[in-house]
């Protein structure tokens, strides 16, 4: 069983869909990412931080997912990170209603000693200085590090994000971020721009329209499930890295072959998270159901065709 | 081998794309999907109108496609149906320069005597009440209707529509048509309600996106193959349709199982069509070319997954 160190935010969110509203909730790349990677049993641990607002009950339904939280600082005079959104009628785009940052600003995450030479390292989206601090501890090459990030990133921080994005094996970013990452429209050129950048894996994430994995001249497609209602996008995203590194740190192998696998739980994983607010489906979701569900991914997707 | 009759119009086109401009080319529904059906070496015939200004050469390489042209009337004093539209930089979208009816303002549509026992019939989008009489000239229920329609005439024709839509065993729309005939977002409650007015299959193209096949509870997913290039994406829906239906009417099964792999043979040829301006791609297309995108296909989403 392999070790997977997950760096990112645990958060408080706060949301608004066509369907209703919450009051602050749990969120944060980590928690969803976390969460996702949990369902794998895997020795998994997260290094974040959250202020002394932070409920110790959320600690222990992670601890009780079997996530380490050794490395989750606790900085008890400070308030934990908190985001606000309103999602539009169609659920693709949202507005930003409060962002504070609170503990986040002064991040300084510390792998925990017995993790740094975890297999896998999932590198949720962050400062890129702060992504490169996780590498840095790191007392062995990871076999893997996944990295997430943001168009936000490439406005403010460009050199930074440049030289973590070349010491990463995968890269998973959104389809408009893939654009301007590197100034083409078409996703197949994108991601050979993305390829001499340094990843040798590059994972374009496109929402309702699903995800593409490129490796090379190689490239394997995973829809996302046509779902009845789409509750809440949050968390969909991390939850797939989740998925995909939490699959990835389980089986240990990192071929393509495997990596399609892993997108595929990844997908499956996410077409749950959207079903309720926040991290509520993620908390509770059985095998059965896991496995119903990637029955379904098949019978989507598969198909009998002879070549002539 | 089965028999399809294929309405539609056979029209010019002019083009303008970011890679270039054309003068007045062959276009129209019927032509792709006679070409993309020409493929399987079905026995199909296209029902249209044109006027006296078409180049009978246009005429003889559908001929040569093995596409029976005895069903295209030919209006001397007339003129040919004419649309020319400029695309985005995005590909996605397009504005209409100018659309001449002519000839097909009074289009009345002549389905040969020889094909009026045909297996498949394809309505290209056209008027509704025209779709109709296409029917109507059926001396036999055909084991197969396949209708193509757009939001115009759900605009202007709702009653006509609704009444064709009925008789109909699979529509093809495209999925904001999908929403606006229904009045629901989520693709898989409006293919439902799109069940519910009559078509027992309904196949929502999503261009880039790929297209979904609806079937009661059944659901599949075909993506569109990652190009490195788009470069003109007119036709690409009709040439979706002409393989879908041509397919079809080769194997002569019409289970779901088997529409899925009309699904996945009208993707492959709509993936050659975008690659040059109208028709040109698909005028040149060797049975080889063709089977090396269906492997493409393949690779693309199959997977092997193992459930527990």
């Amino acid at each position: 069983m392999g070790k997977l160190v997950i760096v990112g935010t645990v958060a408080f969110d706060a949301i608004e869909t066509p369907f209703g509203k919450t009051d602050k909730i749990l969120g944060g790349a980590a928690t969803f990412i976390g969460l996702a990677a949990s369902y794998f049993g895997v020795d998994a641990a997260a290094v974040s931080v959250v202020g002394g607002d932070f409920p110790q009950d959320y600690l222990d339904m992670l601890s009780n997912k079997n996530i380490d939280i050794s490395g989750i600082e606790i900085v008890k005079e400070g308030k934990t990170f908190f985001w606000s959104g309103r999602y539009h009628n169609d659920m693709n785009s949202r507005d930003t209603l409060v962002t504070e940052l609170n503990t986040l600003a002064d991040f300084n995450p510390k792998v925990p000693k017995n993790y740094q030479d975890a297999d896998v390292v999932m590198l949720g989206n962050l400062h890129p200085l702060v992504q490169a601090s996780v590498l840095d501890q790191m007392t062995q090459k990871p076999k893997l590090v996944v990295l997430d990030t943001m168009n936000f990133w490439m406005d403010c921080a460009w050199d930074d994000l440049m030289n973590v994005i070349k010491r990463v094996d995968v890269i998973t970013i959104n389809d408009e971020e893939a654009r301007q990452l590197t100034g083409e429209y078409s996703l197949v050129v994108a991601a050979r721009k993305i390829h001499d950048m340094g990843p040798k894996y590059v994972v374009i994430k496109k929402g309702e329209h699903g995800a593409l994995l490129f490796h090379k001249d190689d490239v394997f497609f995973a829809p996302a499930l046509p779902l009845e209602e789409v509750f809440d996008p949050t968390g969909a995203g991390d939850t797939f890295a989740g998925g995909f590194t939490g699959y990835l740190a389980k089986t240990g192998d990192i071929s393509f072959e495997n990596m399609k696998n892993a997108v595929i739980y990844g997908s499956t994983l996410a077409s749950f998270c959207v079903e309720k607010f926040g991290t509520e489906r993620m908390q509770k979701l059985s095998n059965d159901e896991v496995q119903k569900r990637l029955m379904q991914f098949k019978e989507l997707t598969q198909f009998e065709i002879e070549l002539s």
